[in-house]
């Protein structure tokens, strides 16, 4: 069967459209779907930002507000600028990640929908945990797997592994012939790929 | 009739696909095109960089040298990655405002081709004199208004323009009601909104 991974990170504005898209489309297709979240931190840092690209160029910034907008009204989704921006998202990446691959999908919508949707915090254990309450799993459970060690290293191998694939940013959809595509704009791109060219 | 802005740059690699696309797509929708040459190194500056950002960030510049050989192949356009990258745009696009509407979107054209499909040096005065001939005018009387002081100064006055409007890169569309979409995967999306959004 035809894959892809879908790299995302919770703090990313154009991972909120891409997350709420990317099932459907792969299923359109019959592509199976990994969901990867994953830290944009170190891999920004690597080109020598220590903050978002939207803040670190105000111009850049502004363009990706209003063009989020436009998106989020066309797709009929909800829309609250988050402040701060960016959010920290990395018990929400761990989340996920203790998580199984259903029950990750649908938490992510949620904290999508929480952070971008409502304006809510990520960052704060009372979002995750309705988030975690909607999907069926049990938050305080899930709250201290994601804190765990084994999680918390996976996150990094995980970061590592996006790095490696070239995975630039976020959103990223991945093939097992080694593609990357980025962008909320190349879901659907990346998808055919994976359906006719990658094995 | 409804109508858009298309701000390209030569020395632009994704004007390139969407310069070959763009001209088709406005006319299945009934806009206007406008093509507006300009130059993004005032515009880079502004924002810190001496130099293209895919020079600046190597992991952008491999990313985006695979993406956009990836679109050449999909859209069936040769590509040829030119060297140095990225070149020496001024007199092209001198030449491309100093020629009327017409004939300055199909001069545009063969400068792209030239470019990016042949690996030719688009500062070469004989690059751009036989993109002229090719499209029926005078090398050497658009040359010398190319560079008369009314064209050099119009340069100026279309790149400080483009930046009032919120281009903040190349390709972009604007419309009348003050929208920017930026790049070649949003050229549809862009002459949408300017036939069915803008006045």
């Amino acid at each position: 069967m035809a894959a892809a991974e879908f790299w995302y990170e919770f703090a990313s504005t154009y991972s909120y459209p891409a997350a709420m898209r990317v099932g459907a489309l792969a299923a359109a297709r019959g592509v199976e779907l990994a969901w990867r979240p994953f830290l944009l931190g170190p891999i920004f840092a690597a080109q020598g930002w220590r903050d978002s690209p939207f803040n670190l160029y105000p111009a850049k910034g502004r363009y990706m507000w209003r063009d989020l907008e436009r998106i989020c009204e066309a797709l009929e989704l909800p829309f609250k600028r988050p402040e701060p921006f960016p959010q920290n998202s990395l018990l929400a990446a761990r989340v996920a990640l203790a998580l199984e691959a259903a029950e990750r999908a649908a938490f992510s919508r949620e904290v999508y929908a929480a952070e971008f949707g409502e304006g809510r915090l990520i960052a704060d254990r009372a979002t995750l945990g309705a988030a975690l309450l909607k999907v069926g799993a049990d938050p305080e459970a899930a709250l201290i797997r994601a804190e765990s060690d084994a999680i918390k290293a996976l996150l990094k191998t995980e970061t590592a592994r996006a790095a490696a694939l070239g995975v630039i940013g976020a959103p990223c959809l991945t093939t097992a012939d080694g593609e990357a595509f980025w962008g909320n704009d190349r879901l659907e791109q990346g998808l055919d790929w994976a359906r006719t060219r990658s094995g």
